[in-house]
């Protein structure tokens, strides 16, 4: 078990074009330069390696997926080895015929596949067609015990989950990070671009004030089509606090220690884990609670 | 079931003093003025009958605690039937000799008491020794279906619980009242107390955007020995959006109408409860996952 004292987290918000190489290519250049500026855990944002291709149902784009290990994990693996850095990379994975997911992998900076996660929260609405191409991770929620830290993953609209970030946490991570690939429609008014970005930062800052744990999220910038991803990565600290927020409409390579230390002291001024009525928490499994069935849960 | 279309919202942000009496007075006084103003459920703030005793740990404070039904639920009952109007109000319960809880109770319009909601989340930190006064609620989550809507309540320390907002939400709560009782030791730096009260107020905008309901939580203000309760209360939108604000250090009587066809629109617009993997929540229910147990939970 590696428990870090603090880790310099990398974040890299990135253009995708319609070439995988080429996306494939510049994700390398930028991580390479994240490691020169002094990166040691490395976050690529959400299916970097290819445009967000789920803004339609079109069963051409199942050839985009890759298979786990191959070429891809090969290719990331060596370069983790290469600049002794940890590597979280996003995959459209191929698992079997007919059985795709939306999973990071974890390299550690040995350059070996320590493990993936596969999305547990598969969102569907225009523009995000996710359900038509991913099934739901059924592998459980992860952390890895890397050279650098112990780090928990979640994707994108797992992010909105209070649960996953919960048992994220309490299995020791010291940092989630969230690759993510959200934007606003083009035709949105400014004033619900800023609420829908609110939305998404505060309910993850949210997290890291209930766990106690660092918050790196890391998101596309760029237009594709008629959808102007937001960018806006960002650093919150284990009480919430923003450490570090990133501009929307441009590329980001950013380095940021993070010092692990505050997890023990917010933990034990504010002991929220202490006092968690985990006796009380079982209704958190039901879908929906109908009150004629019972005035009384918990 | 009572699913209002709107709710007129009124909280209750006081001081208070050594003399029982004379807080209950200004209570009333208060739901009769919040009631004049078009309230219709109205929230007092945690222990608003009492200075917050729970600085100290003084057997002799366990003389200010009522018994449910007593004289003081006797007058709020009384008082909600004459205005026509919920409420909401925190006490400090003798439910048998050596049991204690911190309850609030809640009172229809006609005046009768629906039920109450005994703090499941209890603080002991230096300056709130909770532990020492009030024994943790046994009785569940609740919701109570009243004239004015269906309203959900929790207390102060819960607010930092998601699971405690997402229960109460499950169980159809259109709006979370949290009545609470927070402040800043008056020895600390503005910067710490900046970053205390965004912790505190992000964390339950988080609640309001995982479960698209409204917040409004209702805390103390004033000076009582070396604690400044830091007022602020608010109101959050089932987006996490901030519609009020109350000053830190005054006493404030504020109305809210809570449009709560927002609630639909945005649950449907973010189907975060559709998309809910309750077959993968069960860990919620562990104090801690020790990661040699296991590589994989949930």
């Amino acid at each position: 078990m590696m428990i870090a004292k603090t880790i310099k987290a990398g974040m890299i918000q990135m253009t995708c074009c319609p070439e995988k190489a080429s996306n494939l290519g510049k994700a390398k250049k930028n991580v390479r330069e994240a490691a020169a500026m002094g990166a040691k855990v490395i976050c690529l944002q959400e299916l970097f390696s290819t445009t967000y291709f789920c803004w339609e149902e079109n069963y051409d784009n199942f050839l985009l997926a890759d298979a786990i290990p191959g070429p891809v994990t090969e290719t990331f693996g060596k370069l983790a080895r290469e600049l002794d850095v940890v590597i979280i990379a996003s995959l459209f994975e191929k698992r079997a015929e007919g059985v795709y997911h939306n999973t990071v992998a974890v390299f550690d900076a040995d350059g070996s596949l320590m493990g993936i996660y596969r999305k547990h929260h598969i969102p569907d609405d225009p523009g995000y067609y996710e359900k038509f191409y991913f099934a739901p991770g059924d592998g459980g929620y992860k952390v890895f015990d890397t050279k650098y830290g112990r780090i928990g993953t979640l994707i994108c609209w797992d992010q909105w989950y209070p649960e996953a970030a919960r048992i994220t946490s309490l299995m020791g991570a010291q940092v989630i990070f969230y690759p993510t690939a959200i934007g606003w429609a083009s035709s949105q008014p400014e004033a619900l671009n800023r609420e829908q970005y609110d939305a998404w930062q505060i309910i993850q800052r949210g997290h890291a004030v209930a766990n106690g744990v660092f918050v790196v999220s890391v998101n596309r910038t760029g237009k594709e089509g008629e959808m102007n991803f937001w960018g806006g990565s960002f650093v919150a600290g284990p009480f919430g606090e923003l450490l570090y927020k990133a501009p929307h409409d441009s590329e980001v390579i950013h380095v940021h220690e993070l010092d692990c230390s505050r997890t023990e002291a917010i933990r034990v001024h504010w002991p929220f884990l202490r006092d968690r009525r985990i006796d009380s928490y079982g209704p958190v499994r039901e879908r929906y609670i109908d009150k004629s069935k019972s005035e009384v849960v918990g």
